[in-house]
């Protein structure tokens, strides 16, 4: 399509001065996109968030209706006066998806709307794992073409390999095909030879080859993680993440399936952005890998891939409809692992090589659900496992060697936990408060910022340049505020409590308390926790208590033997605090364990060892499916769940592990 | 790649117009093919045709040296003097593939360098097939999904196919996935299925949906040929042909070859030409189809091709290496026959849709052999059947139902019967002389060109506008210069006879006879039939007379019981005077047909029926494969049957219908 020049307008973001031509009617949000400016949108750009307002330095902007989504004349749209005050307004201020580009503009984007590289930790734990990979490498020696045998090369290579190896009956990819002529004179017919699955030839390198290696991805709604894998040691030589790429277009699966159902494009759109991040973790591993070992090594050498992720992440890699995940009965396209040709999705791997991705299970528990199952094995133990995997979903398995394994989804936890919804949230990057203390007796906060090892008390105020807080620190803030008694197990900040921190905001008329005040702070306001934000962070804790409650009725049980947190999250969460809040059934802490990133820990035995791919296949179809909402009680579960226990009888352990400390 | 501004000229061909920036340094040739202004070069830029003359208007060129490939700082090349005589020089002309430009250029395009267009006559004969395609079609009425049976759509569809066809087991194509979950909703749960070789979901379409498509390609040297069948009512609602884009490259299969070791991207550029014309052929096709049924058939309805060519087009085709193709043993790199998606090659068909090439039955014996035998079923037959398939190589296959069937190459026999090295030879295009008649007693000659009906004796000489002569008009001249006494049995030019038309060229020293006068030219020159040229048509019937009776000596045969001619050649041969020159073995000419395009009908053939490429596989492992110039006596046969025969023994059927003429 070609832009005429008069349609154009020009753009330029400061302070990153991505700057180009855009046309007109683009939103501030949509053209920072495509200059590759960097702007948060939790929501999608669905005018929810607020968290991508901008300021209008020089040019003209108008609005784009909420409701009707078609322009308006008016130059301020009701739905900015939630985000935008008044004095905001008159400095420029605008929603960056509300605003729509008239003419040539100069746009600041604060510092509190510019998206921070988040601390990712999903590194690979060791776990067991058969040598097995679906892709293995044969060597041969065939005797050269002559004219009293000039069988071509590729059934002369099928006869090797029958003879040598007992294969029988390959089809060879057509990447692998182009090469064979030059590969097998090169090598003076010598030949090593990637086979996948004893069925599909799909790389030939001349002579006797080096290793080859294979990727496990772990495809978060927020997190993109990567494992590169030699497939011959089984070692896991590079380890990368990043956040998904995916996020501007929605911070949640519902926003992205919303944006699927908004832009024609969207499925498209999204595709392309998730696999441009796998690229870049590729790349990113490829490197590091090339750094430890010396050799280096090319995207070419990667020869199998395997993927998982939620249902939704799972569809939009491969560009299925998520739109029937949206809407009752949240049934799948697709619930079968899928293998597809990487080129296909277009990875910058090695044009023949496949990608498994695992299956679903339901709507809601996807490929990474299996994973969690594959590497935890909760169907072969003794013991009663609650694995709760904590990203921006949380995903619940339940289950032991006697009885069926469950599994759920409480999808509400996730946006508020890593910040989204959250009136100073943010993801965990540079400045995000993530550790709090409050005092109980003299109300002193103290806290830790990402980025920086000292906490407030050892540093000056102004060097903590604090931008928000992270999901962790929510909840270690609220458990804080709670056992300081400053709020009610109701969640409601107590009104007797009378001190300087905790205050009343004339604007929204809700209290407020400020962990970090604008001095501490890179934005130059205060940092306050509202009693908005704990609303919350208690309908999040509600959701995952109440699934857990849930499954553990379904299984007849009153509590679990053991609880596994799994994903990043749970890597950060303070276990105790956890429970103080009410987020866990009760379970002595020791019991309680951090898995790390069981998903990913699954997905790379699938890459590992192909017996690993059927069984995800039959953890697919055997698991049972718990759709909590459906359950009687749900709602009255819920509401119970929000309030804070307090020490109550549910929680024995919480109890006596308090009456020790006490001692 | 950035191109510096001052490293490209400008380059304007006329008449053609066609003009654009160039690297400097391209050749005039290569210059010609990136700005699309056509220049003939059937050596493909190997300075060895001659056929690639230009002129030179305004602007300077330098040379590229011939043996080294080197630049050469001499502004005339040797290699060049061979083509171009003195006077010519003297005005501009230069070749083609030597001239290097230097900077910008006015170059004209004479009249005798531009390919014309061909008339390719590739039609459908009717021929009876069984209607089994391998895409097959199925109409399902799914339950819709619910919360009580929240199953997946591809499960659910794939629990339907069984209960209702007894189809397990199928995987499905990314792309068809991709529209699955929009596809079962549009149409209300009902669906029609693609369904390939029962193995694989290649299309859903929403209800019941109208017919489907599939193309078979015929790829030859020179021709490609495409027939659009309805793979429900199995009529070929559309055919399409056209010249293909790879004769740039090289007119015959040695040279592409050589294309190939001289150019690195040299297999990619020939894939992407065939590629494109294929894709042409298609559009071609599906608008006449349009016109013809009303209703618009789209590429997306094209849900199943098949190929067949030479083995080295189809190695080209799919871009294995043709290399070893081009030295002993003249192996292919892959025998079988290949599936590969139409995406991966970039044909404008379903995504999803499978390619499936014919199996190669040797180096110089391909899929389209094995489709002419499909076709005509020697291995059937209780007579034994010669069949000679004369395209740019001559490929001959014999045998009857008692013994092997076998099947050579004459790679010979191309180009000079399709105008190559041949003066003034040129393919079947407007302006080509395409008939000749001598009379014996007054040497009065007479043709027809193509593009006009009426014959010279019928015309003004000014109308003639001839270019050149074609294939069948070097054998019809050939034959009449013999028979009227003016060229020996020995091929030489009798010198004996005087006539103004049989001159001697000073600057060859060669004898040549005049078939049209300058006056009746496009080209201002007389288009004249060398001693040279009636050389290389001997070579080229002596090679396929030599085929021949090797092959039946093979058989222990005297002489065949038919003889069928393949291929559009065949179309236009004149049995009776290719008798008379001794291009095929003794045969009654009631026993000789023209079979048409039978590697076609074979390749439409595997189209619309699965069961033909089993059969398919097991002919190109059964078929015998004979190396002519192995075999004993090659060399002295083919020098014997250089000879124009003269009523002698080894034809007793031609000599008796001489004797009938006569009477």
């Amino acid at each position: 399509m070609v832009t005429r020049h008069e349609d154009t307008a020009m753009v330029v973001f400061q302070p990153s001065g991505r700057s180009g031509k855009v046309p007109k009617g683009t939103t501030i949000l949509e053209a920072a996109r495509l200059l590759g400016a960097g702007i948060e949108a939790l929501c999608g750009g669905h005018h929810i968030c607020g968290k991508c307002k901008i300021r209008i330095e020089t040019g003209s902007v108008r609005s784009q209706g909420i409701e009707s989504r078609r322009e308006n004349a008016g130059a301020w749209q009701s739905g900015e006066a939630d985000h935008i005050t008044s004095e905001e307004k008159a400095a420029g201020y605008r929603l960056g998806c509300v605003a729509v580009v008239e003419g040539d503009l100069l746009v600041t984007v604060p510092e509190e709307s510019r998206p921070g590289k988040q601390v990712v930790s999903k590194a690979a734990r060791p776990i067991p794992i058969d040598q097995n990979p679906a892709v293995k490498t044969y060597f041969l020696q065939l005797s050269p073409s002559s004219l009293s045998d000039p069988t071509g090369d590729f059934e002369r290579l099928g006869r090797a390999l029958e003879a040598t190896y007992g294969l029988t009956g390959l089809s060879i990819d057509l990447h692998a095909a182009r090469s064979l002529g030059k590969v097998l004179r090169k090598g003076k017919w010598d030949v090593t030879v990637s086979v996948w699955m004893e069925r599909e030839i799909i790389r030939l390198r001349p002579g006797k080859a080096g290793p080859n290696y294979g990727m496990a991805f772990d495809i978060g709604t927020t997190t993109l993680a990567g494992y590169l894998c030699d497939l011959d040691t089984m070692e896991v030589v590079a380890t990368a993440s990043m956040m998904n790429p995916q996020v501007p277009y929605g911070e949640d699966v519902i926003s992205r399936i919303n944006y699927c159902l908004d832009n024609p494009e969207g499925r498209q759109q999204m595709s392309t952005a998730v696999v441009d991040g796998l690229n870049s973790l590729i790349e990113q591993a490829l490197s590091e890998a090339t750094a430890h070992t010396g050799g280096r090594i090319r995207p070419a050498d990667i020869e199998d891939v395997t993927a998982c992720g939620n249902t939704c992440m799972q569809h939009l890699l491969v560009q299925l409809d998520p739109e029937p995940l949206g809407s009752v009965p949240f049934a799948p396209v697709v619930h079968s692992g899928l293998n597809v040709k990487g080129r296909d999705l277009g990875l910058q791997v090695n044009p023949a090589a496949n990608v498994y991705m695992l299956p679903n299970i339901a709507g809601f528990v996807g490929g990474d659900s299996v994973g969690v199952i594959l590497a935890e094995q909760p169907q072969h133990s003794e013991d009663t496992v609650l694995i709760i995997d904590i990203g921006t979903n949380g995903e619940l398995v339940i289950g032991n060697r006697q009885k069926k394994v469950c599994s759920a989804c409480s999808c509400a936890t996730g946006p508020a936990l890593e910040g989204a919804q959250i009136e100073f949230g943010m993801r965990a990057a540079t400045g995000a408060i993530e550790r709090v203390t409050i005092s109980p007796d003299t109300h002193t906060v103290d806290y830790k910022v990402v980025g920086r090892d000292a906490w407030l008390s050892y540093s000056d105020p102004g060097q903590m340049q604090v931008r928000g807080i992270c999901g962790s620190a929510v909840l270690d803030a609220l458990a804080e505020l709670f056992k300081a008694g400053i709020v009610a197990g109701s969640g409601a900040f107590d009104p007797q409590v009378e001190i300087g921190r905790l205050r009343d905001n004339p604007e929204t008329g809700q209290k407020e308390f400020v962990l970090a005040w604008s001095a501490e702070t890179a934005i130059g306001k205060d940092v306050v926790i509202t009693q908005n934000d704990i609303r919350q962070i208690q309908l999040a804790k509600a959701a995952i208590y109440t699934g857990c409650k849930l499954m553990l009725r379904r299984m007849n049980l009153q509590r679990p033997d053991r609880i596994k947190i799994a994903g990043a999250f749970g890597n950060h969460i303070d276990v105790h605090r956890a429970l103080v809040l009410g987020m866990f059934p009760d379970c002595p802490t020791e019991r309680i364990s951090s898995i790390g990133n069981a998903a990913g820990d699954g997905c790379r035995m699938a890459l590992l060892d192909r017996k690993k791919r059927a069984e995800a296949e039959r953890i697919a179809r055997q698991v049972e499916y718990v759709e909590l909402t459906l359950m009687d009680g749900f709602q009255e579960h819920l509401v119970d769940a929000i309030h804070i226990p307090h020490m109550t009888d549910d929680f024995p352990h919480l109890k006596q592990k308090s009456a020790m400390r006490r001692k």
